[in-house]
């Protein structure tokens, strides 16, 4: 019955946690493993509300509820597609009270004033500066990776906006971007707290950094231990064998 | 003869590269790890002119002749005591064509002014925040180890200062002041390039960074793999031990 939400260039994804699935394009933009350790990272307390912006295939909402007893997820997605596929999935999970996406422009200001405050806010967003030479502007896979649609900025004032004071937010990037990230945070007075950086072994530089930053927060930086994601077979490590939460 | 040079309250030791003697107080203030690493992180030409803040007992100088062929290397300090101490290493170490103290504090800018312009400067800051409750202002060590006589602008004024055009700055500090050293450096156009973080092995968080940084440099920042202090085992890492730089 429920499989006919699913279209024919579309997949039905098993998160292995708690029964969920999400759908997800067979060829386009798909869930990354950055997706799943940003969820993992997030500290999310029961009853709270939590807002997921650039949501894409609704990853993030979908393992928070997963792992945590949040009251409320938003998905925010800019594209209408993922949108109408993210709410597909809320449909086959029977999640309809509890996760929900919207179409919308984290630019819009105005708009994100009228959603509900957040507890906290997860974002993973599009990693790469904006290069007019080489990209397509109306590529969906495009604008989930470059900053078309919003940049850096953006993102973090959008965070600002929709944060409830001293709330945390949560995001994921390339550590290669972390001097914009630390300088735009305290312009924005949304302090980092807590980073942890992703390397794909011990020998390797990381590749994935994950940071918790504090509206309002007063300056201390806590570094966490590395993740390392393959170990010295190739396999994955036990704590990442952990965070994709096989449950079964 | 030169053991002359070596006082009651010190002890003389061998770098164990190139024949190289450091003198230290013997319970006072002396030279760690992170000194050593700074040393080796920063990337030193022939011929250059390299200017060491903070500079201490003079390890960082010492270690950046022993690994490479600068022209002339000036080591700024604040303490009369320590000045005096590392000039009598220079001269037990026949060096005194190459490497020089002077007594100085990095905050006088017109003095700064005055010196030759650097290709290279290197700086392991005092790391801590002056707390006022806790410190006596007057105590040798800890203004070496809190913002006493200088604070983290100061030392990153003083480097834009003292660099010739997009030449570049090494600095060693702790990872909880990545904020700030990030930002500020971007306040006076100095940009973060290369990193490295070192753990004390591969399960625990980063406790020392090595930040090199560009004079009007672009933006680009590049994570390096971590450095592990010790090894499963306990023991220096094979590249810790490299570091040390044992030639004998």
């Amino acid at each position: 019955m429920n499989e006919n939400l699913i279209k024919d260039d579309e997949t039905l994804d098993d998160l292995q946690l708690k029964d969920l699935f999400v759908i997800q394009k067979k060829d386009k933009f798909r869930f990354g493993v950055d997706a799943v350790l940003l969820a993992n990272f997030a500290n999310v307390k029961s009853n709270s509300t939590v807002i997921d912006l650039c949501s894409g295939t609704g990853i993030v909402p979908f393992v928070i509820k997963g792992k945590n007893n949040p009251s409320k997820i938003i998905g925010l997605e800019i594209q209408e597609e993922m949108v109408e596929m993210a709410q597909r999935s809320v449909l086959y999970n029977k999640l309809e009270n509890k996760i929900d996406f919207i179409k919308g422009d984290l630019k819009n200001i105005e708009m994100l004033k009228k959603l509900p405050k957040a507890d906290v806010v997860t974002v993973n967003p599009p990693y790469k500066v904006y290069n007019s030479g080489i990209i397509n502007p109306d590529d969906k896979i495009a604008i989930a990776r470059h900053e078309i649609c919003c940049n850096l900025e953006d993102v973090i004032l959008a965070c600002r906006t929709l944060l409830k004071d001293n709330k945390r937010m949560y995001m994921v990037h390339r550590p290669d971007r972390l001097v914009d990230i630390f300088t735009l945070m305290r312009k924005y007075k949304i302090e980092p707290k807590r980073v942890r950086m992703v390397h794909p072994n011990v020998n390797k530089a990381p590749n994935i950094v994950l940071i918790e930053a504090q509206r309002d927060g007063g300056s201390f930086l806590k570094w966490e231990s590395p993740l390392f994601v393959y170990d010295e077979h190739g396999n994955y490590t036990e704590e990442l064998t952990r965070i994709y939460g096989r449950d079964k």
